[in-house]
């Protein structure tokens, strides 16, 4: 049986606090045999089968689509890899209490199920930066090495004693699985406390974690406690098919997003470009930028960004077409609810983008902020178990990345609370290495508030069975306020000018108005449109996102005209009304 | 009378929960005259004059002290300008109750005093990176301006509805000042309540911050509510002398120095380099070697880095002796309990620096994690209100910077809780303002459980009065700390071998051992020497640092023999053997 971690018998030895002290890891790497369920239903049907678009004027491809040559050089999909939650609960009785001290160390491989049998990734070195490839590790984290010594006393290492931690405790008020709403929180939920020297008491059932741990300074790929959490709750949903894929908590995505692009892409030096969907997000677009790295935009259909496309533009890239920029070897992709479209990936588009990555040595950075924001589809009936919910999701790029070139950013923003600034990272232990290395002097890691609220409540408090139904409240939160906008713009909007697809992820909802139906279509240019449009809708009183800010080239001439919406936070009166406002407005825009 | 900020009568309006929106700000920029104490007597007196060290073996000048050309160049000390806690009382008496609502946009002008009759900062173009110039504002932010027009419904930004926020409430169990130890806290400590839609209540003692607001998206450079209180401190402290200085909050000191870097210092390209201490923070070190930026170490005494050699380093700057590298224009230092000397410049040191910083046109970055760990020195008093506390603190490079060419770096770290990862910096606009751009791709600001928490704690209950008394508290701490491990040296250590300067700020005590006395001097190296002492030390159980970690520039031959130790962390007891452990160690090494 795998005993990577102490146990809990026999006193708890309080660690001199000024020592960060690795995990008492037992034996290490002993195999052990994980029961398999059978294989699951590996491809889902075509999402854009399963709901039927009201709009007259349903969108066409976004862009031009080449064929691919031989659809049968996309692999079979293999069945997904998953751990179950009971599973993962006979792994955590084998390993007994976890005790994770001030600043331990940990990693991925402390907690997830052995990888026999599995190669390693594949490595990265020609990928890496010159800056990232010049990190060295902390030395005074190096020093933390001797503290595992019995008896020794440090003086090494500047941390502050928690006897000055102006804080004896903390109290959450939080909802009891399934009663999430804020309603039932009040009468149906329950106080987390968090004490200062909680996991220093003697009893078996004494939490793993406290405040004297989570407010001290910590180690930058995050605690050991909400480490085991990511690690078990990647391995539910499909963890990596090779051995050495690690995790690290990261400041939120779009920190993550940056310390990837300087660890990969470097534009004054070696003239590196970045792929991305031809509209992006507008904050990633706003960081490659500064950095020098050029950006790719490659055109998506409804279902988003286009593998023959990008095969295409790689196949026949010439730097001197292109600003002297060399071929492009990363890929940062939104695959669930994309912002701005809305388009999600579809598992075979996810296959077949994967392998033109491989085809051309690609990095893929893929950001999945809305991953669990998959909602219902009308006329289906919503998942009753959690393990249903699990099989309704469409599977990762991380979980079909049989090389190793997939960093897989996950996030708590959309799913817990923005504010937490707290999410993760799951790739290559060489990759995540690299990573940490530079999060050393980015960022120190997250706030040790966000990590030990979120441990109280998903971990010790929800589990991940409890975690999993809250996701599923969301989705259907979600369903029913994508529902709402849709229908108003059934309802509001002039079929005959605007297009969309309903949205099967995320937030947003992405409209199309059909430019050369404008009376000036001759004389004004798309962007002279869009901006009109815009302001007539503040002068209504709603604002929109408009489409141009998205745009990956912002050079290059406009292809439509679009706006983003989101449903996310206006209440139903106030989105249908928003949404009547915009139809008012486009209607005056086109002279109607 | 100033208004910049709305008052608290008649309803609260709630704002659409999207939505980030402007402070209601009034009438902005009235003159409003506060009144002001009389001047504070400016230069303390030398601090090395206030302390005896009983180490018979003063250490000298760590490296050539060539004289100052004439001491009048020294400007005279003007009057710190500091405003008082009731003049902030006073100020937010009129202003009312502080409206920020989600993502709220803020800035110190908001906060601060007028500064009416000062002059603008100087302008730093010449000195930022192309990356830092490149960088433009976060266009979905801006769009945030249009939510202030009434009845506006915003689709515009993907902010989440608090409905979905699964924390009802937060509860601290903190100190009532001035009773801040543990068991004070258990037995007169308070209970502190966080609500979730706490700002929305209509009675007009409603809390200013909430869940609903701390835990969604924010500004990059922090909230309203924090930076109305780090901009007051501030002001209590000794604000700049120049008009247009600006905050912004920060994941702390570590992550703020790397944007700092990144926005003035260009490695490849420029081929910059950066001056520091002789021995500096080896994770500052980290921090700029893989950015490719030089670094230059400034010979130091018992004060810290000396003016005549940082003068003499630039005066006589030829890249050709410097493998290309062109003159510095960025200095980093810690001027008070430095890390890992200990030293803490004086006033007048600080104000040689800053002219040679003038005379050369360097730029300044201020890491002053440490400054509120200035300890009593043995024989004197300590303060007994907060007026003398301040009055006895060190001025600061910024209150003294008439140019606008410092950059300070202040932390929660050491003086609440590392966990935080909070802190912010000071500058002036232009140069915050590139700093702000940066963190809404770098971290997109600190987390929002660390600013509601903090802000709970410092500002609506302990108030600057309760903060202040705090520090008094905990640099009360520091000091019996430090005499402790001050009298086990003198006990334990060869006086013949090792010497010290007690350090009168932060938690570091530096050791010099004479190693020109090692039998073996003549054949080993001073690096083998540290080498063999230290893992002496690990074999009789104690961990120290090896001065050789410090040091700026790694290829240099060393200049002595050198070890950091803490006084932060270990018992009193512990500490006593610790050093015990480590005399031992150094008479084995030295045969005696």
């Amino acid at each position: 049986m795998r005993s990577a971690l102490r146990t809990g018998t026999g006193p708890i030895r309080r660690t001199p606090l000024s020592t960060p002290t690795r995990l008492h890891a037992g034996v290490h790497g002993l195999g052990v045999r994980l029961a398999r369920g059978p294989p699951i239903a590996s491809l889902n049907a075509s999402p854009s089968s399963c709901f039927h678009s009201k709009s007259a004027d349903r969108s066409e491809a976004l862009g031009s689509a080449a064929k691919l040559p031989d659809a049968k050089t996309v692999p079979p999909a293999t069945p997904r890899e998953r751990i179950t939650i009971a599973d993962i609960k006979e792994r955590r009785a084998k390993a007994g209490r976890l005790v994770a001290p001030t600043a331990a160390y940990s990693d991925a491989d402390m907690f997830k199920a052995p990888s026999t049998g599995k190669p390693k990734a594949k490595r990265w070195d020609h990928h890496l930066t010159k800056e990232s490839t010049l990190r060295e590790p902390c030395k005074l984290k190096q020093a933390a090495k001797y503290l595992k010594q019995p008896g020794l006393i440090s003086l090494g290492g500047g941390l502050p004693c928690p006897e000055y931690f102006p804080i004896a405790s903390l109290d959450l008020r939080i909802p009891v699985p399934p009663h999430f709403s804020e309603s039932a929180t009040a009468s149906l939920g329950e106080d987390a406390h968090i004490g200062k020297y909680d996991a220093s008491l003697s009893t078996p059932a004494a939490p793993e974690y406290d405040l004297s741990i989570a407010l001290n300074y910590g180690q930058a790929n995050g605690s050991a406690q909400l480490t085991r959490f990511v690690t078990e709750h990647t391995e539910l949903v499909g963890a990596p098919p090779y051995a050495d894929w690690r995790t690290s908590l990261t400041v939120g995505s779009t920190g993550a997003l940056e310390q990837a692009l300087r660890m990969l892409c470097d534009g004054p030096g070696r003239r590196d470009a970045l792929l991305t969907e031809e509209f992006s997000f507008s904050t990633a677009l706003e960081t490659a930028a500064p950095l020098g790295v050029a950006l790719v935009g490659v055109p998506m259909d409804d279902q988003g960004l286009l593998p023959e496309s990008m095969d295409a533009i790689l196949s026949r890239w010439d730097p001197a077409e292109r600003g002297g920029a060399r071929k492009p070897h990363v890929l940062y992709t939104v695959p669930s609810g994309q912002n701005p479209t809305g388009a999600t990936q579809s598992e075979r588009r996810r296959r077949e983008i994967y392998e033109v990555a491989r085809r051309h040595d690609v990095f893929i950075l893929e950001d999945e902020p809305y991953y669990y924001l998959q909602m219902q589809q009308p006329g289906t009936e919503p998942p009753r178990s959690v393990d249903e919910f699990l099989d309704g999701l469409i599977p990762t790029y991380l979980s079909m990345d049989v090389d190793g070139r997939v960093l897989r950013m996950d996030s708590f923003s959309k799913v817990v609370v923005p504010g937490s600034r707290l999410g993760w990272i799951t790739a290559s232990e060489q990759i995540v290495e690299r990573f940490i290395r530079h999060a050393e002097v980015a960022n120190q890691g997250p706030s040790g508030f966000s990590q030990v609220i979120l441990h109280k409540l998903l971990d010790e408090r929800w589990g991940h069975e409890g975690y999993l139904r809250w996701l599923m409240h969301l989705r259907m939160e979600y369903t029913k306020r994508r529902d709402v906008i849709v229908k108003a713009c059934e309802e509001f909007l002039p079929r005959e000018l605007v297009s969309w697809n309903p949205p099967q992820a995320g937030m947003f909802h992405w409209l199309k108005v059909n430019h050369e139906l404008h009376p000036h279509a001759s004389t004004k240019s798309i962007l002279e449109m869009e901006e009109e449009i815009f302001n007539r809708c503040i002068a209504k009183g709603v604002l929109v996102a408009r489409g141009s800010w998205f745009r990956a080239e912002q050079n290059a001439p406009p292809s439509g005209l679009y706006f983003r919406t989101t449903f996310a936070a206006a209440t139903p009166e106030n989105m249908t009304e928003a949404i009547r406002r915009l139809g008012e407005a486009v209607r005056e825009s086109f002279k109607m």
